[in-house]
């Protein structure tokens, strides 16, 4: 599997550069002009070499739903998306397929998958995006999606008490499950880890939050949890803890640099420092901010205060897409409009720098992942700068950061195995995988959900519409 | 060129139907199932008809400086795009080209330029973009941007009574030069429109404005003009004028129902009313006002008081692309956060009819263009629904609008003449576009405007940084 790029532009501290790369055994090897060749030739021309992105927060299973849930608030849109979910394993492995494709052919070489667990089947889930991942050959941070409290506890109640149905499996159990996970699946080495993944605050215990923490000191996990992305959260926080819900994470011992946090929207300045302090690391996702109307997150202040900050998806029925350059365009962009001062604004090269290495830093691989260094293994993007999407010639980051990309990810490698080649993914049948989605879904419109229609006259009242 | 289109989905009021959609003479001769063949068959078997959106506002010649500017504001981006743009007729022709094809690919069949003319060779600049236009078959509206103030006149002057130099065209010749192109050039009836365009109040006296309707009733024009864009602008009206923007022209008479505004980030609530009183236009550009952080346009608040609104991607280096299903997304869920109702929040459906009827309403001719009718002229566009961006299949305009479709136009149609087949252009030679748009540009980083040395400092105090 070794390769040298010949002739290929890589970005320097503030400038380009046309170098070779060679890698040898998944490594890179040497970054330098006119190397010799070791093993395969890859023509450079034309192109630029870039770490590779990581989609640091996905559903994949989203997949299913994406384009149909019309536009709510997260907590709506929730109960409308386990309305129509009913998953089995085959769609599991279809999504995450899909999920793979998108972010691969959008730059992305790695994806934390957030995985909803089909009830009663959670370790053959787990099985089965695990070998989704492993067939397509993406390097994948699986997050088993657990919670310990039903969906209506996730709603802030307001002035009147509500009781909640107990959860349907205890936290034991859940907690068992996901170290029989790690038993079975976290291999990091081959590119296969699993994360303990609390889906949030607003569904999970104490004890939940602690059993993880003892699994990841463990094992080495990395955490991931989703963190305050809507108000009616941040009420919530309050109303569970009188304290914030960051505060509260801090208390029991969960924040740490192995954490990697999806939103968070709702932060106080403490809140932030205490993220800084942690070295905690915040994974934004601003088109499902947008589109569930969750808010702006406050991502300059974040970076001003020294806190790592990278790129997710979130679930393709919050988005609706996988496209990661997306995310990131709008991620940066989209922080211009909340500080008046434009030399606080996030840079084209500082887009980049997040997407990779910021992702590398959140899933504590820093030192082996996300940038083109001689050591780091070879998880690498060669973008094909010859596309219309991407002429004419200016600055080639630039273009990429700023443009809308389309069909330029020429060549990926993760590991120093090439699984995009000449613009296709080769190692599944990206036609076959279009035929199955196709199979097994129908056009639609319209669709009416019951749990929407029982919840939604609470949620206005709750939050004053 | 007469043609059916077999077993096509369209949108009814709330739902989909399968049908044959006839095109005769350029017209949408009927629209129901199992028609009789008339012309070329056309399969439309899984795939969605719509009408063609409109590119309400955009300048084709920025393609040359696309991701090439840093995040800067739009006095400083301004400044910046002066500095380097030495356009000539071929770079004009080249980037008129490139502008209709990503419009085309992305949805559109119509674009408004508002051409950036080249100093002293203005008439031979409108001839080159027409010509382009009219090769490709684009429907075009060709808005010259005109301007009889300096640049520097453009930025509020704080305390400081500043004195600027005279624009090098009289406001009398640049007049008789937009007269001129109307004589040579403006053939509606051939899909050829010239608009009147003074840049903005920034930039031009009450004299351009006035000259500019009178022009428009005269030739029954549509007018067009940035508006509003920044919050220097919204300083520099009131110390031009004493009252808003919004207010001053009303006051001169140029807003009507032929009056479409780029931007309109910066109004009051009167100022609104007045867009709805003398049913002016919106174009809301999402991504430039997100990039040159104008701020957020206050869509929601235009729809509910009535006031027409479509998009724009803008000029393609404050964007930096002309994907227009990109700034229909953005432009449609960017205003969640600004509404915590939401009930006022914009639907794919609406985001379509918006881009498309929306777009027609804005140059008058919404009772030819914007909707598949029976007796409308046949722009149309055939999306692919089969394309993994738009899988697995849910609700297909959901998909459209919330996700990020990549190669789905399969094909477009501009007055009944189809340009766009089996996903490529068939009009122009794209690959030699490509080719072209290459070796006219080189691949650069760090380059550093000297206008933005001198006015930066200046610009600061202003606006209080």
């Amino acid at each position: 599997m070794n390769f040298t790029i010949q002739n290929v532009l890589i970005a320097t501290d503030d400038d380009y550069v046309t170098v070779d790369v060679q890698v040898i055994d998944g490594t890179i090897a040497k970054v330098a002009p006119h190397l010799e060749v070791v093993g395969t030739v890859i023509n450079g021309e034309n192109k630029l070499l870039l770490p590779g992105f990581v989609n640091a927060h996905t559903h994949s299973s989203e997949m299913w739903q994406r384009g149909a849930i019309p536009p709510l608030p997260l907590e709506l849109w929730l109960a409308e998306l386990y309305d129509f979910a009913p998953l089995d394993t085959e769609k599991v492995y279809l999504s995450a397929l899909g999920t793979a494709v998108e972010t691969l052919l959008s730059g992305g070489t790695s994806v934390v998958d957030h995985l909803v667990l089909i009830p009663g089947q959670e370790l053959e889930t787990i099985a089965t995006a695990v070998r989704a991942y492993q067939e397509i050959g993406i390097r994948a941070f699986v997050a088993p999606l657990i919670q310990d409290e039903s969906l209506t506890a996730g709603m802030p109640s307001g002035e009147i008490e509500q009781a909640h149905e107990p959860y349907f499996r205890s936290t034991t159990a859940t907690l068992e499950l996901i170290e029989e996970a790690v038993r079975q699946f976290h291999r990091p080495d081959e590119g296969m880890n699993i994360l303990v993944a609390p889906t949030g605050i607003q569904l999970c215990s104490d004890a939940l939050f602690e059993g993880c923490s003892e699994l990841s000191d463990r094992y080495n996990l990395c955490r991931h949890s989703h963190l305050l992305e809507t108000k009616a959260q941040e009420k919530l926080a309050q109303e569970k803890y009188g304290c914030t819900a960051v505060e509260h994470l801090k208390r029991i011992g969960y924040l740490d640099h192995r954490t990697s946090l999806a939103h968070c929207v709702h932060l106080t300045d403490n809140d932030i420092a205490i993220l800084a302090q942690t070295k905690s690391t915040v994974v934004h996702n601003p088109l499902s901010n947008l589109r569930l109307g969750s808010g702006i997150a406050p991502i300059l202040k974040y970076r001003q205060a020294g806190v790592n900050v990278t790129f997710g998806c979130d679930g393709a029925s919050s988005n609706d897409s996988q496209d990661l350059l997306e995310a990131i365009k709008i991620g940066s962009i989209l922080h211009n409009v909340t500080d008046l001062d434009y030399q606080h604004w996030i840079t084209s090269r500082q887009s980049v720098e997040m997407a990779s290495l910021g992702g590398a830093k959140g899933l504590n691989v820093a030192d082996t992942l996300g940038s083109i260094s001689v050591g780091k293994k070879a998880d690498l993007v060669l973008y094909d700068l010859t596309s219309l999407s991407l002429l004419p010639r200016t600055d080639p980051i630039g273009l990429l950061v700023l443009g809308r990309p389309t069909n330029v990810v020429n060549s990926a490698w993760v590991n120093g195995k090439q699984i995009v080649a000449d613009g296709q993914v080769t190692t599944i049948n990206v036609n076959e995988l279009r035929q199955e989605l196709f199979n097994h879904s129908q056009w639609h419109a319209n669709r009416k959900s019951q749990t929407v229609a029982q919840i939604e006259a609470h949620y206005r009242a709750v939050m004053g519409l």
